[in-house]
């Protein structure tokens, strides 16, 4: 019989677990989100709209389907416990290095970040991150609580120190945060990706975890998001930013802060699933 | 690993199909619809937002999970096509009562009925059929077109004849098409199930194929739909008529016409979703 | 050569001025709405939507088609001057009337209805006023203005006077309003048409305009309006008391406070396109 | 000068807060809500469409306006710390009773209800509950956390044992939660508040803390909520439950569950106005 | 008497048809679209939003009205009956030809396309085409259909053959849609307009028929569309190609796949009318 | 005690009116607007949604709270007197000039600025204006009124004269508009800022009104507006004039025609508080 279960799988993502290179996975996660919530909700319909993209990349003459990824599904979060959260999906991505393959994660809010984070910096002593984004997040804590959306990278840095984070794109946040990095503790570039080939340049081989919060791309490209940042990159800066990341050894990454109910159009999320594919083809090369 | 894809089948139906008693499959076509489109989006959205209902029903005092129920997936139908996706939807209708189970399809547009109701009528000489709608769908044809959702209870009566087929809420039509129903061709209630009980006892236990167009419904309690029609029934209505039908045997069913885009709240995915539960729970009793 | 134009006419309104009996026209104004501006939008949201509707009503068991009525289109009219507008729909509410015909008034706020009370009043010295709305209409003045869709039915009382205006639904409003009321100046029934029966009764067979604020009806029903007022009347109810009032001499109409953009699922245009069908046959009988 | 400053205050309620009988405030938080969050924009979104109703009631033939009512404003809570976030409204509605007025919170997702129970209970040993729900909100604990939105009512039953807790309108759980409640530790009203006459009376003067899901109301009457689940009552039927309640000695209430961004048309923040309205004045009498 | 009928005819198109140069229809068809659809609402809702711009464009410093254009209408064509269809459109456009004037038409999927240019063909053996898309089109078949949206420009091809196609803008299609072209089958410009001043020198004074599918814009730009593809041309660039492309003989166009109900704030549709203005304009110097 | 009343304050302007050097408020006011009004929620839509940006200016490198602004609320003007809402601004407007305090208003659509320049003459005989909008807006009238959005500048013209007035990233208007503009009236620079920098050069220490209409943005960036107009600037060519415009004596200023219910994502009310941070950091430097 012909048969064909719509929504299961992202699109071209059918490898099993145990052939696949990349693993991709959802934490659907907005527990700590302060404004607008909703990015639980990227994951389940991002594979549902998927089906309105191709395998195909011209930006990189490649398929998808020429690699093997697999599509791990979802993890069921509890959201009014962060901590737990985080554990879980800790879990899962240690699960996913100890095998020796790459995750991908889709979120949820930025924080669902830091624990894969803490899995690859235990694999990679020498991690760098590569940071897309249109907020620093970088606050020591917000209304008194460390783990937060919002002190994500500054919680990533308490792990890897000094002169190991690259962040672009960045147009909001206190003046402490942007001071603080001034002091020597990231690498910001201010609004778009203009000293992304020197920071390729220095990384050289390193092992590179690269988190894509959406919300650097300009809200034009992007509405669907809780806190949309006027003044970002466009969808082809992006793409050709992540041409250019293609040439690093990147060892995870995720993609965060869809938030699909707030784009009717579905625009966001079809610009998310582009963005997804072109990260698998460059994480595969 | 604990790990859970979401969305990949319709609450608490994943049964395997051999063991299973009622299949569901979704028909996402909504080819010949005139005014507006959308019921393709119904299975697979229904599938996500399941998750937000109970598989409980306290109307049955039953749990969706007590029985053994099969999602089949989606069949994948050309839209402009309408005999080859007919077809398609005809052969797996005949695979399903081919192994005697039941079939309970959810649409697109009404027209996806009318192969299953063929094949119900192959394997169920005796056939009759239960139609809850706002429409009379008793065109001979449409602008010249035999195959329409506005003709296609026209094309079963093509195959049952007459006294076979109760319509229950229907408020629209042309007036040819009420005039018709009245010369003894089907039994039409108008605007409600005023006389359900009377149809159920006249029924007793032939073989039913129950179709539910959900626009029987009042558009205040489901706007998701192509053409909404005032005067319509309640979902309170809707439980008690399934509650009534239950004592049938009913050997197939659909629900169609559900556009999820047109209600951005949800709330008429998340009604179809429990009127899928009640259907599947009066059908396994 | 085969075309058609879209949306020019309303469903089967397409007779000339001279041989109709009843002229549909539009008055796209809403300049003095306080709250959630919009109205202006409804004439020409209905014509393009109303052919999602059937021109026949098993309502009356009769046909828009079977009478002559003639779609006049949209006035022009400036929304920063509320008087130069009443003036052009007086002129041409004046018109039709001199030409022996009905004015069927598509709103706009409720305040294009006081220039067509006006004309009537002047054709038919004993006019009458049936009034179906959420809110009793009846300040002196609003922030000082006493043209304001807050007062039209007040000033219909300066014009007709005690004893002569019967309002239905009714269901907000400030205290003085109601007890004003209460001081024999309208008959008022608050909540639903439990009084309809009795003033029709008592109206006899003088000339009654009607005047229909779609916001009678629940926001479940009609949730395309600028102030919703939870506890209104379903369609069902509007529907008859329709049937009711067919009985008497309405010699002008309207339906005024559609405001489209409010619902996006289309069911609110759809319905009140099933309204003007019932006015249009209530009238014509 | 003449200036207005819109959104400060709910609408009436400009009492300062030593002079004010009851105190409005809101909790902004839906950090466990599980399905589609939302309920935190419910206090600011209500403040500022509250010009759009009137501070009569026609209902209770009273004014909003006729009693002393303070607008606390909202607390600022913090979403991925649900303990601290309960301890602040614990900390609010404490400081309340302790001023011996009687709180009428705002949420929110239902879990908020907790703290102002308990400091209710602590207050008035002998506390009864009147709940207003679509659920039962009676598990133990939801993904293994016993502080959700789903057991809100469980872990107020922790708290007054059996026979002090009275549930109106439910159609929604798991079959455990029914089966638990038939033990006799609540008392449980399907659907509607058929039993409420008889539950006032078995109350009397006992003092009472009046929790109102808005999900109790059907979709249709109010979509703008989470989890929407059809079979509900309406409006009007809520206003009469209401308008019996005031007969109760109500020390504390709640309104809880809008999540106004699902309703673009405003009719549910709109309800949920009118609602409020009335709750304020059936707790003023 | 002074009356409007808003939405008869396209901003500025009111020749007849006798006198006019151009003549402007609609296709309101999509009925092989495969993932969104809704391109049937296009013309209708161009036509009633076309009274928000002006008719003069400081682009080309013109005004709409220093031309002769006629707006034919809507053609009333079956959803489920493709081939019908686009016989319908076929009548039409030979109609036009035969008149010796300029079809300009109003999608519609892109497939309508097709029978205007196998008339345009007829006429110009000579014919070149200009094709601006995200998409290649150029599927063999899809689904087994030969006749589809995402097969228009093959079958265009199919009529031409080799070096008469000339596409832009293009960014998604399988992999061997891109190798196809490049095997000399169309001249293809990815993601812009960079060799479009060549191609325009190496048609020359041909005869070409232009086709615009909106989706060549960046959804950022136009998301009231179908299958939103990131990564497109700006409106700003879009103009600028349509001024270039005025020096060329174009004896036919369309503007295809504005499918309005995905972008609620209006300014897909508004971008589309100011493109129909542009297009005009350029047929007509 | 602990509590916050959200919305009362636009983020960060929370001086009182005395020590204040720039009073903000708000001209709710859409009574003119012909085509989609709306503009009328915008201040208070901006208040609440103000909490999602920061106070920090990496663009200025400065922040909204090192310098002293009031939020003097919203004036409640009545929408059918233009005259008299017009009158209500000019009151507030003089009474803070009268103070020695820079007016930030915040409308409404572009009429409400006229009397804001009336009172800025009066105060400034030299007084220069910069206009940022799509729109000309240099009507003699429009449908007779001389007083409507669409003929604004042309108003402020007849209070200045020739020479006065400079216009940026224009692009829609009547030819007789463009070509009255040439006639030496006004300056004005078509699509964007290319003139900018020479008429800052060319004003010098004059004081300035500086007026921005927000649909000088790209719909791409700004859909929320009533009149989207295909063409504009982005939103980082308005941040960069601003900063520019920051060199001059502006003693006035406003934003208008945010529509805020046209943008569901809440992007284009974002981008509005954004720009009202800009304006505010541009005024007191």
């Amino acid at each position: 019989m012909n048969n064909n279960t719509l929504s299961t799988k992202f699109l071209g993502c059918d490898s099993d677990f145990a052939s696949a290179g990349i693993v991709v996975f959802g934490a659907p996660y907005d527990g700590t989100t302060t404004f607008r919530p909703g990015t639980r909700f990227a994951p389940s319909t991002m594979r549902m709209d998927s089906i309105g993209i191709e395998t195909y990349s011209p930006y990189f003459d490649a398929d998808i389907t020429d690699y093997s990824i697999n599509d791990f599904g979802d993890l069921d979060l509890p959201f009014g416990a962060p901590l737990k959260a985080l554990n879980m999906i800790s879990h899962t991505a240690g699960h996913i290095f100890l095998n020796n393959k790459k995750p991908l994660m889709i979120g949820g809010e930025h924080l669902v970040s830091l624990p894969v984070i803490e899995q690859a910096a235990k694999k990679y002593p020498d991690l760098k991150i590569i940071h897309f984004d249109a907020h620093t997040d970088l606050r020591e804590d917000y209304l008194g609580e460390a783990l937060s959306h919002s002190s994500v990278i500054r919680r990533a840095w308490d792990i890897l120190g000094d002169g190991k984070i690259w962040q672009f794109g960045i147009r909001s946040g206190t003046r402490e945060e942007f001071y603080w990095s001034r002091e020597g503790h990231t690498s910001m570039c201010l609004h778009n990706f203009a000293t992304l080939d020197s920071a390729i340049a220095e990384i050289g081989s390193s092992p590179v975890y690269f988190t894509i919060d959406l919300d650097v791309l300009d809200p034009s490209n992007f509405p669907g998001t809780g806190t949309p940042e006027a003044g970002g990159v466009s969808f082809t800066e992006l793409v050709k930013a992540i041409l250019s990341i293609s040439k690093l050894n990147i060892i995870g990454a995720d993609i965060v802060e869809l938030s699909p109910h707030y784009d009717h159009s579905g625009a966001s999320t079809a610009l998310a699933c582009k963005v997804l594919r072109e990260v698998i083809i460059a994480m595969s090369r």
